[in-house]
């Protein structure tokens, strides 16, 4: 399939690498001069400005941060080819897209470092790729024909709803990233936490290392996802800390802490057996709820896998 | 120092192990027959009731779980030598040993396995081993002979008093266990965000797997710390809710998320220079709470040392 990547850092570097990897005909952009002339000296065909890498190919990747979506955006009036993204929110970019032959995705994928220099073409391989599938609005073959694309990367395709996405990335990602920073803070003006904090600190703060505009970024972007999961998460925080007012807080913590323990200890889960797949919207979003993903599409022909069933029943 | 030590799990035998190696005469007890076993196989002298192994002793170590130290203590009566524990709260420990000639401790020291066959001579090498130091109450020459034992064994001794312990081991340890606790809950009937977490739930819930029932003991036995702690910063997580009901939520998140950068990115901070710390009291809390430590103790001329300083300024 011929495309245009908009944006070449780590991800749009890499699908740009993996999609020439593949035999595909493909012409990147970005709109810094330095990493255009980074990916001509890799041997990739760029375009100059965002109309011209997008004038008469197949597809077209957008992989720039959600704050400059708008921009590109605005380059593109009138294209009328499919359309796909990397961005790490999908309610707001969909709502963004309106008008276009659109079908957002997040690729789960990240390394320590970024940009074009870090990009790679095999950094998709054995990744979920969520692939947003909305029951009315998104067109099954466009979404079949980008599923066979990033499958035949190694990809694990995850078929879901943009609200879906956005409140699983919530609770697993963004969240994470607040109670991280909030546990970090702490050491302010308090060097003998410091002193003593070792393994279960530095786990559980890790990602408050970050640079602060990107998880801001990140949080802010699914902002009303976040806060609804944040929300919630604080009313356990807050039973947690009745239990510890009780007559035996032990006790009191134990059941919580056992569910807890028994999730964490399931996760990741082992991948069941390889099923196929109906080429159905209403199927396709049973896998994804189901924690499953397309492995394979051919023409209509699709196989899945999900995880060990029960694993995760409350 | 002629030491007995009670309770033969991973810490008590290790110091076993560790006393022995730095050749002092060591005997050890466990309720436990097979771990008792276990323990004279490996070559050590070991009683058979707490009251034969600590007859004589200069210092008794005791190396069992909170809920056990009771029974213990009931054991002890009347016993007039030094004793010292390793249990990871203070204050409720140091309220038990009313009676008795005692300087509380808390070697930072653990590994994923426990018990004897985990134990090993070299577990407290550059480890903090908290020993508490009370301006009314703790005997300085005790204290003294104690950080010059565990000094010798390669520890980094933290003069601190029990309460700034137990507040800094609920903020380090003990609510990072309960966030862990919460975060990795969200799996539970939700397939879809397992098979989406990646790194940062990972990482943020790593020590959620520990058996639920240490980590109820853990955070029930510093109870009343844990749940001020935790009151405090599910302050700081509703403030971010507020931050992500803000018109701007990205731009109201960033001064928060830029503290906690900059504190978890100051962590683990270098070592400063080596001290002479003077033999007093007041001197020795300053330098705990300054997250300092000593090195050595020769007589009373103590050598310490403290994180680089100015990294934690609020």
């Amino acid at each position: 399939m011929s495309t245009a990547v908009i944006g070449l850092g780590l991800i749009g570097g890499s699908l740009l690498r993996a999609l020439a990897a593949a035999g595909h005909d493909v012409v990147g952009y970005d709109a810094d001069p330095a990493t255009r002339e980074a990916a001509r000296a890799a041997g990739f065909r760029v375009a100059g400005t965002v109309p011209e890498a997008i004038r008469g190919t197949e597809l077209t990747a957008l992989a720039v941060p959600l704050t400059v979506l708008p921009e590109v955006i605005a380059e593109m009036k009138g294209h009328d080819g499919l359309v796909t993204d990397v961005t790490s929110v999908k309610g707001p970019v969909r709502d963004l897209m309106t008008g276009f032959r659109f079908v957002g995705g997040h690729p789960m994928a990240g390394k320590e470092t970024s940009g074009f220099a870090a990009s790679e073409a095999g950094l998709f391989a054995g990744c979920a790729w969520v692939l947003c599938l909305e029951p009315h609005g998104t067109d099954l073959a466009d979404w079949l024909s980008l599923a066979g694309l990033f499958t035949s990367m190694g990809a694990q395709v995850v078929p879901v709803t943009a609200t879906e996405h956005d409140t699983a990335v919530a609770q697993i990602s963004h969240v994470p990233h607040l109670f991280a920073a909030v546990l970090a803070q702490q050491l302010l003006g308090n060097p003998l936490a410091g002193t003593l904090a070792a393994g279960s600190f530095r786990d559980g703060t890790r990602v408050a290392a970050t640079r602060p505009e990107l998880t801001a970024a990140m949080c802010g972007g699914n902002g009303s996802a976040v806060r609804r999961e944040l929300h919630r998460l604080i009313g356990d925080l807050q039973r947690l800390e009745e239990h510890l007012a009780a007559g035996d807080p032990t006790s009191a913590l134990v059941p919580y802490l056992s569910l807890a323990s028994h999730a964490r200890g399931a996760w990741p889960p082992a991948p069941g057996t390889p099923e196929k797949v109906p080429a159905d919207v209403e199927a396709l979003l049973e896998l994804g709820r189901a924690g499953g993903w397309v492995t394979s599409v051919n023409d209509t022909e699709l196989a899945g896998m999900r995880p060990e069933t029960d694993l995760f029943l409350s």
